[in-house]
């Protein structure tokens, strides 16, 4: 008889994006008249920059004639995607990695759910509260979280609240953990931390030998001087963190699926005895066994993000969503709203008045302005009472929910 | 402490490809002159045909212009190519699915490596001998195989052993088993079973409430009468099985990445007091968790693969491949080789002359004749012996490889 993975069962009944849809969707079937603006789900909204949809017709091009067709490409890449990686987005900030350290991927959720694979499943792991589910699912499908208590949350987990005492940053855990994920700009609350906040991290971990998942997929949207924008710019994370980045917010990759991870040779796991593991290449085992490397179109248009073109018209599309989220930062601030993120982050995190659930606001803003955010609670029990709202939408849809929501609420 | 998976730790060191790969660089720097022919790892060498190419840059310019941009789509896939495949693939042949049953994917490795997930860690697996590696090497990395024993199989897992005598069909197991994989047409031997002989299968699974995990992705390859095209084609299948499908070698889309995954609703395992569970929900919570869907013009090329001018043009690659296996078939018996498969498959199985080794075959065909093949041992102890050649080479190349056996060996 074949027996299912219980821990599936312990996962809350769906996804927080499909609970979204599904009361859209119920809303929508009520009110077929309604004119709803969606600054949910973090997706975005402008164009692939034309670099690389050139490159892309290109690529495909290349792939219906005889001379140029490529079959299976390596799983982890091809070196002139890796090597582009390597020299626009870490080099110039002192960061050197070598080729096999950078693995491309269809997606920094996959890596951030598959990457837990390489961990025995005794290891106790920290998350921030709030925090991206997919770092807490994909460790409750492995059995690594022990069941649900009163408040909702995982038994094993250790939960690091980032509330307006400690302005939206986690603190050291008071208990030993081995596996940290960690997400700057941060996702949900649009929060960085500073150089020196991010070395304490790197500290701990190596003092505890713990491993750190630096999740950077925002890192595009870092405004300000003196924020990290790679876990490698700090001495001695080569030995304790991996790092997941990706294209979907940076150039508008969500639709097309590239993302990447660097796994430097240095960072260990350990066995029962002691020995140590170096993960980068379980990791490569990991890509080779289950992973077949990103579509070849894909890629080169990937590549070309990094061409001066792709990198002019890249950054009028961060220019063009940072303008959003100022304006939904101050439009909230003006309306009396307190605001965390928009800063150096796509993300406008947001109490909700009157310590109204997060549900509750979801709804009201909703049925009252039509327009559509992300309750916090969804985050985790240390975002009720939030709100989060992006700035992805389109310019014209922004300005009217900020309109919307201090005219109509 | 970050306590490493120490099942990661069990898998022999590199992974089958990787390790050719390895002895044939080798090979090269040792000998740059040689002319070599690979007829190893079954990738394909024709071009992406022209419906696809079309399709797919159409879809490039789509992700180009703000009107038709399209971000994040439905992890499972879209309902347009969906439907295409359910109409062209399953129709047919009386297979009636439902469009939820359907998930597009970016490659039948990932998701035969995946789908054990659902599993609880103490399941039973059975696979043929020899075997895909992929099958083995994601339980082991689950844990589920127990230690490796001194014939270097996996202590937990049944292997059924496809030998000569039995026509290299795999007989039912001895004693009970709950995760059944199967891949017909068969990689690595080239064979078939026949609708009468899958239905044992099937009737095994529903009586030992068993899952088959049915591999189907050389299906198009099929060319006599009577030879099930997929599991569902059996009485009974719906409520056994789920069946992995790709366009890799269909269609050429190796280096392109889009495959499907049916999971019909009846499918179910059970928890530990017996309880049903259907994995169609529990396999949408996975990918919507650990996957973000396949690239949007990745999905609209696979769309016309299901065009009129797409199924003329995938029908003469399919024929192209199938005269190179005829040739290497013919070519071998005619030399004397006992060869299996090569009819309704791309794959040529054939024993090694003088009961040779086969890695010590693999060196001879390599260093005498220049030709690459892919050692049986690699496939598992049962293997050994024997010998892969695939008929995805060019007309040029295969006619040369088989004569240079022929004359060199």
């Amino acid at each position: 008889m074949a027996h299912v993975n219980e821990d599936y069962l312990k996962l809350p009944g769906s996804y927080l994006f499909s609970e979204i849809a599904r009361r859209v969707t119920q809303f929508k079937i009520e009110n077929p008249q309604a004119d709803i603006i969606k600054l949910g789900i973090g997706d975005v909204t402008r164009p692939l920059p034309q670099a690389v949809v050139e490159a892309m017709k290109g690529a495909v091009e290349e792939m219906g004639r005889q001379e140029t067709f490529r079959g299976y490409g390596p799983e982890q890449g091809y070196d002139f995607l890796i090597k582009k990686i390597i020299e626009n987005d870490f080099l110039p900030r002192g960061v050197e990695l070598a080729l096999d350290e950078v693995f491309v991927s269809d997606g920094a959720k996959t890596d951030t759910g598959n990457f837990q694979e390489l961990f025995a499943q005794d290891n106790i792991l920290a998350v921030s509260d709030p925090v991206y589910p997919v770092y807490v699912d994909s460790n409750v499908m492995a059995g690594r979280t022990g069941p649900v208590n009163q408040n909702k949350q995982f038994d094993k987990i250790v939960y690091l609240p980032c509330t307006e005492e400690n302005g939206m940053k986690p603190p050291l855990p008071q208990t030993r953990v081995d596996m940290i994920y960690l997400c700057f700009p941060n996702n949900p609350t649009g929060m960085t931390l500073s150089k020196e906040e991010l070395k304490k991290w790197v500290d701990y971990a190596k003092e505890n030998r713990s491993i750190i998942l630096f999740d950077a997929a925002y890192e595009a949207f870092i405004r300000e001087e003196g924020v990290p924008h790679s876990i490698f710019e700090i001495e001695g994370a080569r030995e304790v963190a991996v790092e997941f980045r990706s294209f979907s917010k940076t150039a508008g990759f969500t639709g097309t699926r590239c993302a990447y991870t660097i796994v430097p040779k240095e960072v260990k796991a350990y066995d029962a005895k002691g020995k140590a593991y170096s993960l980068n290449p379980l990791w490569l085992r990991r890509q080779t066994t289950k992973f077949n490397g990103v579509s070849y179109p894909v890629q080169v248009g990937a590549a070309a993000v990094f061409s001066p073109e792709g990198q002019k018209q890249i950054k009028e599309i961060i220019n063009y969503y940072m303008e959003n989220a100022r304006i939904i930062r101050e439009g909230l601030k003006n309306a009396g709203y307190q605001v965390f993120g928009g800063i150096n982050a796509p993300y406008i995190w947001l109490k909700t008045p009157g310590n109204m659930g997060s549900w509750e606001f979801f709804d009201k803003l909703m049925k009252e302005a039509n327009v559509i955010g992300t309750p916090g609670a969804g985050f985790g029990a240390g975002g009720e009472g939030y709100f989060r709202l992006t700035a992805f939408g389109t310019r014209e849809n922004t300005e009217k929910a900020i309109e919307r929501i201090r005219t109509k609420l």
